[in-house]
């Protein structure tokens, strides 16, 4: 029989996975029993991708193989394209992507099937095309053509060049490319959850990637990062004096007003979220290479939340200002978030399909009982 | 600490609910205290909507209210309306509503508030919404144009009317009006699951709506009415003799054979889905107005899969031949009953956004541990 609920299934075990695992006392993280530490800075994205999607890491020839895959994924598909102006005018980009995905699966010929193969060949088309979306749905609001893919760059590199226009050089290339892979799995958060609710239906894998961008357009989930950015900028607009001692003060005086500030804490780690270290890291990195106002009011953020609250950054706060060094608008942060996700979310949908069962909870219900329907003359 | 995985949450309660019930051994369902024996030919198909999404049986005033609230949203949006053409010759049903949906946010006033105010109205909206854009799928595909909703009629008359191009007769009405009330809602299925893990991330109501339809989409949840019906033209179309005896064959010997039949038990009910009783009798008076075929072959499936298995229809079964029976073409079976289901989903959103928590629960890792990472040039 039902039990009690578990409001929003904190630790209640919903599904079990070979792909990620997370220790939150000790703030580990891995990815198929590959530490994060060891990966960042050391793999590419487009390893990551293939670990997870398809169970080890690549040989180079299976690398080279996976490459060319990505390359011949690289499009929007017929549908999409036809649809991209008028989106890009009249919807926000995490809308724009949730509707893209579903119209790109029209040109997708493996989009019917759940089969391991046809999976893994949409695993990486969905991986290569989602940096095309959001650099397509960029040039078109902003009226200036993405410029040509590059064959000699990765997907890294390729993805910067046609978001922001310009061509990364080949350190700010590694850096983005490590933040793909900081970004790529994180074990059963909400969006790769509702990805595996869809795919347990036996849905096909665009249902359940649409089911996940859905979920990570919620400002719970992916649009942190956005304001962490966000509420930067507002202090330094603002500040009538030094941007770094303000943030300091603002800060102290929400949090003794009981207000939340983003980008910090996590149901899961009960210390520093491991990508939080890479990414302060980069971010203290890029911020030396011109005007480090931005990191260093972090810095000072970072500081009063752990003296108020004992409250370390999560995944979310120094990517913002990794993404905004990196030149990336501050409304694509969580479409650059979804892409490297895309990554994860495949693969979960992928392991999903492999052994599958509906996943069908049960509630409780809290209404009145017995209750005389009156017919509608009478009421 | 997480404890061992309850495949597929069977028993597990993942949130409360106020809207619906289920007492599986007693066969029961109710919508907020009213049993469906109750509201099934008593109530429309708009009062039960509004029971869902408003709180309570509206009065005549509010009906009458909610009734131009869905006049006024009867229409597609421009954004859908413009990808429509293209979408409904390259996409399935159930892949393009998944679009479509996503599309006609940019159209809805509303679309980024989860306020109580805009959710209400939004849900009316979707409610008005999904009849008319399966109505304009069916007319794009089929190259005849949708007749113009009557505003004499309630919803569920212009819905047969638009999407068959036949006016139907008041009873027939009624039996489509009683189908569209049987599946407004049922507790915490797949769809609707998935709809409250994405709205608990703040996500708004078209998101949550989309990761529905996409949910909705898997042969494990909404495509049994429909796999129910191409199984019955398939042993009437392939039968020598009689197709009743043919069908009581055959699905004996599947049966025999470990095969499972489609439309036939429930996770939830141990005995006969209520609403399977009434889709029983609603397909048999349907069947009395000309060719009972499929209705006799039903009953003779029903008779075998008691006996051989125990199982009780569930409310696939009937659905499939009073929907057949209505006139809807087989592969709009899921979409017209997403059309339904479309009162509930909204409602539960609704609900979640009300008293909100993110529902993020754990996994469990079965992957290797503690790996080194072979760098790419010693791989």
């Amino acid at each position: 029989m039902a039990e009690k609920p578990s409001r929003g299934l904190a630790d209640v075990v919903a599904a079990s996975t070979a792909l990620s695992d997370i220790d939150g006392r000790a703030g580990r993280l891995s990815y198929r029993g590959y530490d994060i530490h060891q990966l960042a800075g050391a793999a590419s994205f487009e390893e990551i991708a293939y670990l997870l999607q398809r169970g080890a890491p690549p040989s180079r020839a299976e690398l080279a193989g996976y490459r060319e895959e990505l390359a011949a994924g690289r499009a929007t598909g017929a549908l999409a394209a036809a649809s991209l102006p008028a989106v890009a005018r009249a919807q926000g980009p995490m809308a724009a992507l949730r509707g893209l995905v579903s119209l790109a699966a029209a040109d997708d010929p493996d989009a019917a099937s759940n089969q391991p193969g046809p999976n893994q060949r949409k695993a990486a088309r969905l991986t290569a095309q989602q940096p095309i979306l959001i650099a397509a749905y960029e040039a078109e609001r902003t009226g200036r053509a993405a410029p040509r893919a590059d064959p000699e760059l990765g997907l890294a590199a390729n993805f910067l060049l046609q978001v922001t226009g310009q061509r990364p050089g080949p350190r700010t290339a590694e850096i983005f490319d490590t933040c793909l892979v900081l970004h790529a799995d994180h074990t059963m958060n909400a969006s790769t959850f509702a990805a595996r609710v869809c795919a347990a239906t036996l849905a096909d894998m665009h249902s359940a990637v649409v089911a996940a961008l859905g979920t990570l357009s919620g400002p719970l989930h992916g649009g942190a990062n956005e304001q962490v950015m966000r509420g930067l900028e507002a202090i330094r607009n603002s500040a009538a004096g030094d941007p770094v001692d303000a943030v300091g003060d603002q800060v102290a005086a929400r949090l003794r007003q009981g207000e939340k500030v983003m980008g910090f804490g996590h149901r899961v780690y009960k210390t520093e979220d491991p990508r939080a270290t890479h990414l302060r890291r980069m971010s203290e990195e890029l911020a030396g290479q011109g005007d480090d106002t931005y990191y260093r009011m972090s810095r000072r953020m970072e500081e009063v939340v752990l003296a108020e609250k004992g409250l370390y950054p999560n995944v979310d706060f120094y990517a913002a200002t990794v993404y905004h060094y990196l030149g990336i608008p501050t409304d694509l942060f969580t479409p650059v978030f979804s892409a490297s996700r895309m990554a994860g979310w495949t693969a979960h949908i992928i392991e999903q399909h492999a052994d599958n069962r509906l996943i069908r909870p049960d509630s409780e219900y809290i209404g009145e009982h017995d209750l005389t329907w009156v017919p509608l003359d009478q009421r």
